[in-house]
């Protein structure tokens, strides 16, 4: 297996950052198997979605809306509500897989790869990327 | 990898379609490895959940509480409130591995493996099947 | 692949429990892969979230919310409410996958893995781990 982790800065509240160029890069002419993206934080997930449309705004009154940042959390450290920020993986899962057919990830017309982050503590992420050929 | 597509018809506004018969033909003789299951939909997702005895109706009443079909998404296009259908990969991710064991899926006694879509506006949807052998 | 399942109990109404040492001496030694968690149960679900400050309460707090346990359900088996632990695995799903590095699971310094399990009828649980080489 191939391994490898990219580095980004997330600077929204609710950060949707587009991964898919740099992840469709990478995986670029290794033939058949699956890319697993993975995010090793504790408050951040990997989702697929359009983006571009007014859905990354969307996602963000979902997740403020599912996920309320008030008093209700027993997890009370950093920001106010940030024990909301501890559920999201629980929502939106920190591992995903796309099946990769001749060097390419095969999504939809509209499926893009994000980050999806609401933690305002911490802006540097890490997502690992790694190719089970099959 | 072994992969492929099939083609389905969403005929409910809120769609829960069993695979399940149609992925235990394609996996049958396979030996053990990984049953990748992925929408290519920005719109739908893919579950494991029980079938037949009310769930499904359930999962639509949940859905439209959790992502209500009104005029508070950003993303416009299409049937009043298809916004909320570009939120429901967040929540019900398009990307799921099952086991394979001596050619049969390892589903629990109750597990299905269901497309969920509740895009009124296309009714064509296709889903992907990937087997990678251990 | 290699595939093994781990037996456990569920004692809270909200179990959250915490499977990462079992995975960690069940993958030790095996190389660079893939770790598939798998829980064959259609109530109950496969996490990554930090416990031990709290979040473990705010998880049962924020599944009540968005899964009532009240009689707005079709499915109503077994104890009131019930119908809400067929829609958890929607949500969180019982399929997740973890890169193995040198023989150690890639999590984040506060990621566990956990058993999501919000069914009060049945206290007897199984996981599946599987590893695919890479």
């Amino acid at each position: 297996m191939d391994s490898t982790t990219i580095s980004l800065a997330t600077t929204e509240d609710v950060a949707i950052v587009d991964l898919t160029e740099r992840i469709t890069e990478w995986i670029a002419g290794r033939g058949e198997g699956l890319c697993h993206v993975f995010v090793p934080h504790a408050t951040a997930g990997v989702a697929l979605m359009e983006v571009g449309a007014g859905s990354e705004r969307d996602a963000a009154t979902m997740l403020q809306t599912l996920l309320p940042r008030d008093g209700r959390w027993v997890h009370a450290h950093g920001s106010p509500g940030h024990g909301a920020d501890h559920l999201l993986p629980l929502l939106v899962a920190p591992s995903l897989s796309i099946p990769v057919l001749e060097g390419r990830l095969a999504l939809g017309t509209w499926q893009s790869v994000v980050l999806v982050d609401t933690n305002r503590d911490n802006a540097d992420r890490r997502v690992r990327l790694s190719f089970l050929a099959g």
